[in-house]
């Protein structure tokens, strides 16, 4: 479909067949949720025999009692398997409770207020702090930033991730820029994987930035393939090391979108340095993660194999819905202008661009017509798409149907904006 | 013993006799621990049944599927038995993490950073914060002042809980004061339970001390007795009530003293105001607490009844432990004046007073033969006891038998440093 060479007759034409096309599906009531980055129900039974699976003994291969408190680090086992995935060393890594983004929000409390070098490296103490933001990308992340009057400087992302080009421009010019989000695998929304030129970009900034600048790299999709043998990420960490600039790198991943989304184990992989100053504050704000649910995660998850044998379970299920969605898209926009959009193979995103000023309007349309998506906006700080096209399709948890019936209409309410768009433009 | 009527050469005498006992406890190579506050295996045992306890079934009785994200608040069966333990409406309650010092944290960050009346009522903003500390206190609430620059500034503790009239002195004379670390029951570490009338004029200092003015109401203790039918506490949120400072209180508890102790459910109880301002901080900063170990917990306590039957199990595991202590001490020191102490019908420690100048002496010595105590000042903030007289004994870990022995010891050396100190003087 191109409707740029329409005429404004075949335009009101096809406005007239979409327009009663979008009718019939507001009749039918529907209620359909493309909002949320989350697991089925199908999926979350993956893990149900973490409940019950200590079988009486809570004690872990160190023989330490996981019941008790204490052990900021987290348990042995779980250590091991975090470093496997973010590929640190065994003294590199931190475990912690639930969610990833608790350690995320410590480790920027920490930099803001207490300083990982020393009080005196506090942001607080700076007149402006800034973060690069990659744009799109994901909403938590900017509400931290919000919550400590950071200002977000966005950067583009490209098929590679962030443009390098604007992003070590951006560092260059303004040294109040102290930090950068990146969902370098998978990448939330896009979906795409960070090429190995950028990782090692991103990982050499803070010879730009100095030493208080921060890479927040949320490996949160580091193993959610939904097809085998994707493109390796390169080792962030590894790369920083041989720049010298290994102390700025902050990993984190956590089992959420692996076993039990809710009351899954959170990892902070970082240099030895950087773990002790984080441990100091830390320390004074809990008595330790829950071990006895890491221990349970050991159970389940022994070692990288297990991991990854359990992954292509949700591969089994993720994989067909995301199908659906691709090839709805490209039976009804492939080699048209009307929109455009990455194919991801993994994570749980599919990122869609709309013509520009449109994206808002499709939101509101397919609301009407029963299908939730997540608001136009939310992928970029401040809630603000400045070109106003961006939309976050997430399909793990409808049911096949759901997905086809709630794409059918993402469709018709893309057709049906763009072409009175043409209309009135 | 009452060494003050003793000539030199019978103190020599006796110094002699003291000392060669202490040297043969030496000769014994113990390793006896009565530092930490934690239960032992025997308790923790006491819920081993939280892991399988679900038998497959993750939903609560309104439904929510526990393993999936979301849900700040926690589910409604914990957020009921918590809002029994802290005498407030289930409005009033939000169920945390596995870490009540968690949530401590977190809301002196909110009042420090964000402030619960708004941008500018946040402490920063102050010239000057301090809170008004309890002495003998808990080295947690000291570290977390500490860490957020905040000042600490002692009030004596007395039977009936700190002394008010101190307090409403500091409170009204110091506008920088700006709130208050309490245990009120079975008080970490004199074990006494704040009278009525403490726990009421607690409740009005925001009368004095103006809006942003917070108690950090730390009820650890709450359901913890060693003995049947000990008084109760006033409900201070509604003692607050009646003096319209309902938004000046912040209650805490958790289950890690009835459960398991590092991967129990934290509680915070609060007026709803103050708990609204307080979930939009914590909203950024965790994707929910873990709902599907609440659910354990909400089997394993289903409400008051459950939980107080359960709490007798500990009782009969600590009470021994505590009788040995306080016999022990009454046997050496009852009439003396080489000691002081409380016997307190609840709670996890043993709050012991040697004459002043020894409590450090005395937990050096104490080391040497092999009994190490939590450090001599550990119970007050900036770890300074002033007067060198607190040391904290916490019984529950060892057995009987190595209790038994400690407390030999710790005598011995308390009466061989007081009678060395005489010496001395």
């Amino acid at each position: 479909m191109d409707i740029q060479n329409l005429s404004t007759e075949e335009l009101q034409v096809l406005e007239q067949e979409l327009a009663q096309e979008y009718q019939s599906f507001q009749e039918q009531d529907l209620k359909l949720d493309l909002t949320r980055g989350k697991p089925s129900s199908e999926q979350l039974s993956l893990s149900d025999e973490l409940d019950g699976i200590l079988n009486g003994n809570y004690k872990n291969e160190e023989g330490t009692d996981t019941r008790n408190y204490g052990g900021i680090d987290g348990i042995a086992e779980m250590k091991r398997l975090g470093a496997s995935i973010l590929g640190v060393a065994e003294s590199e890594i931190l475990v912690g409770g639930n969610s990833s983004l608790t350690l995320m929000y410590q480790s920027v409390l920490h930099a803001y207020l207490f300083g990982f070098n020393g009080p005196n490296s506090a942001w607080n103490k700076e007149d402006k702090v800034k973060f690069a933001c990659p744009v799109p990308g994901y909403d938590r992340h900017f509400s931290i930033c919000e919550a400590f009057g950071i200002e977000m400087v966005t950067v583009p992302m490209t098929e590679n991730g962030p443009d390098i080009e604007a992003l070590t421009e951006l560092v260059t010019n303004d040294p109040s820029v102290k930090g950068i989000w990146c969902v370098p695998k998978f990448s939330n929304p896009t979906g795409i994987i960070y090429s190995d030129e950028t990782v090692n970009a991103i990982a050499g900034l803070a010879k730009i930035a100095g030493p208080n600048f921060k890479v927040f790299w949320d490996n949160a999709y580091a193993v959610h393939e939904l097809v085998p043998n994707t493109k390796a990420l390169a080792n962030i960490l590894a790369c920083a090391k041989e720049q010298g600039t290994e102390d700025s790198i902050l990993q984190f991943t956590s089992t959420s979108k692996i076993t039990h989304a809710g009351s899954g184990v959170a990892f902070l992989g970082a240099s030895e340095k950087t773990l002790a100053s984080f441990r100091s504050s830390l320390g004074v704000a809990t008595i330790g993660p829950d071990k006895v649910n890491q221990l349970r995660h050991a159970l389940l998850l022994p070692n990288m194999d297990a991991l990854a044998t359990h992954m292509r379970k949700h591969a089994d299920i993720l994989k067909p819905r995301f199908d659906i969605v691709l090839s709805t898209l490209k039976e009804a926009f492939e080699g048209s202008t009307l929109g455009s959009w990455e194919s991801p193979l993994g994570g749980y995103f599919v990122s869609f661009d709309t013509l520009p000023g449109l994206a808002k309007t499709v939101v509101g349309m397919a609301a009407q017509a029963g299908v939730k998506l997540t608001p136009a906006g939310a992928t970029f700080p401040y809630g603000k798409d400045p070109e106003d096209k961006n939309i976050r399709i997430a399909p793990s948890v409808p049911n096949l149907e759901e997905i086809e019936q709630a794409m059918k209409i993402f469709v018709n309410c893309v057709k049906l904006a763009s072409v009175r768009q043409a209309l009135a433009g």
